[in-house]
């Protein structure tokens, strides 16, 4: 967190600002420390000041130690101006992807002599690398959600429909230490597996059926996604080989995951060899997205992304094959950039045979 | 739903404006029927369109029959401008504690003949009344999670964890046909309930506790939202006093729910109470709030809300005595302002004796 902090002056200095105004919920708890909510962060090159309210002033103190917390008193945005006025902050950068047009209007009028610019993604960018600290709770957060799905599967069978599993794998997560699951667990049958973020619904599993599960955990506030596909009873030769096709274009994608390569090379290793075997009008969408303290943050690992990969970046690696009516295949892992490659942080079977129930 | 986009018909006529752009997703959902995300309304005097993605179109089509589906093709901001000059929208209202900064930037400059005016609340203030289906789904996410309490209370007992009864009550609300929690539940034990939202811990409940317990369900895309106490073993004779002050207090406040009457009346029914009683510093929080497709939403039911009940709102009464270091009492309800009095929609037992485990 220093390191961010250091950084984020060192934007503050070249973009000639006074400070950073952070109102995002994620930006403020990954800068701070923060677990709460309705709060805001001011960092200037010498200080740096939470301001919140009444329900929150004690688990700031607790949480954000480094940190001068202030308590509104009347307005949030009066004693916000007083915040900038007492810091001598005159020119501002704000998050305008977060601060919303009336939020806005409230700051320009209480600090009305304070010049606001907007700044686009910049913490998150930040964000995109990792601590030890954050890996170490996203590994638990997978240790979590894995665990969950292997117990689902002594116990999943035929009869049962999407959502009782998606519940039952939702349960189990909480069981295992989950403070909540990562987002709404897609569980899909036969062919709705085509819909890349199909609701789990009251279709019935029926043997012969493929069954797709993206799920994840959160835990210590970050969190995990991962894809896998079990299937009841046996494999048709199509279902093998779009299987292998998704299987091996992930495993070619991960050959390329190591610090200086771009995003746009990583999808494009695994698209090529989806498009050579006949599907590239079947994997609509980009290769894999950061997770961390959001499930979906930045970087987008897709076409087009020219940003490189550095050390301590965590990804997801999910490629993807719809064909309506038919069904889907997604694999999906995550992955840490190593400081000479690639390291897999999700431990997860993924041999066809082996999800066979 | 009718009646709500003739009202904001009215609205649009009354500010001299050309049209209104939609932008928070309840709004959208409740205008439309639509329940997917990422899309914004335009209504004008006479068309109403619905500006989407690819993702959604064939949803949109089917849960919109009276809208007109536009599908953006390059940037969103740029079919929404072609959207405002075909329908000859010169005065464009917009939500500004929805729309954020960037948003409206971008709108501003792919729109740039078109004037932009700020609007707070107006969709809110719509949806405080409910429709009959409205109602309808409210009462369904009420029964399913008053079923799932009642078979917690045959299974909970002293030695679990706050984490452990939160996560079984959550798995129950799923199995019983909920859509997901209506919020983080708050399950408190002991001197924990003196926290008005505490987050579950893995305190253990003990033999002589009180436990509160914060809970609702999603149907239907609706929400609700109660509060009760459980009791393990003997009820001290404070706790006893405190719990009926409550529940005076909620019956005083309902007795005043008819329309016509000001929230602020509502709420000072149960306040005095609370305070005449000797506890008046303990029940800091509002009485209540709206509760529909969002479990937070408009009206605020507290003191200086000098706006009017009307037929068809519905929110929570819950008042509460919160006592540091030695616990608290919260008994919450949903009810609807029905034409000559209330209704309550909730349908679970409180008195005391009868929650003793």
């Amino acid at each position: 967190m220093e390191d961010r902090l250091a950084t984020l002056r060192k934007i503050i200095l070249s973009k000639n600002l006074d400070g950073i105004l952070i109102s995002s919920v994620p930006n403020v708890g990954v800068l701070s420390g923060f677990t709460g909510d309705s709060s805001m962060l001011v960092v200037t090159s010498d200080a740096q000041m939470l301001v919140t309210d009444f329900r929150f002033v004690e688990q700031a103190e607790r949480e954000c130690s480094d940190w001068t917390i202030v308590r509104r008193d009347t307005g949030f945005y009066k004693t916000l101006a007083g915040v900038l006025s007492d810091a001598g902050v005159r020119r501002l950068g704000f998050e305008s992807a977060h601060l919303t047009h009336a939020q806005h209007e409230r700051l320009s009028s209480a600090a009305a002599g304070v010049t606001l610019t907007p700044l686009l993604d910049t913490v998150e960018r930040l964000r995109e690398t990792k601590t030890d600290e954050e890996v170490a709770h996203i590994e638990a957060a997978l240790r979590i959600q894995e665990t969950a799905l292997r117990e689902v599967m002594t116990w999943v069978r035929p009869g049962m429909t999407e959502k009782r599993v998606a519940s039952e794998l939702d349960h189990r997560m909480r069981l295992n230490g989950a403070e909540a699951s990562a987002f709404e667990t897609i569980v899909a049958a036969g062919e709705r597996a085509s819909l890349p973020h199909a609701q789990p619904t009251e279709r019935v599993i029926s043997q012969g059926d493929a069954l797709l599960i993206d799920w994840g955990a959160r835990r210590f506030f970050f969190n995990s996604d991962l894809t896998r596909m079990l299937h009841f009873g046996s494999v048709s030769a199509e279902f093998r080989k779009v299987y292998e096709v998704v299987a091996e274009a992930q495993t070619r994608a991960m050959d390329v995951v190591r610090p200086g390569a771009t995003f746009a090379e990583v999808d494009a290793a695994a698209r090529e060899h989806i498009r050579r075997a006949g599907y590239g009008e079947r994997f609509g969408h980009a290769l894999g997205h950061g997770v961390g303290r959001e499930v979906h943050e930045s970087p987008v690992v897709g076409e087009g992304n020219e940003d490189r990969l550095a050390p301590g970046m965590v990804f997801t690696v999910e490629p993807g094959i719809y064909i309506p009516t038919w069904g889907g295949v997604r694999i999906e892992d995550m992955v840490l950039v190593a400081d000479n490659g690639v390291r897999v942080l999700s431990d997860f079977e993924k041999n066809l045979d082996a999800l066979v129930l």
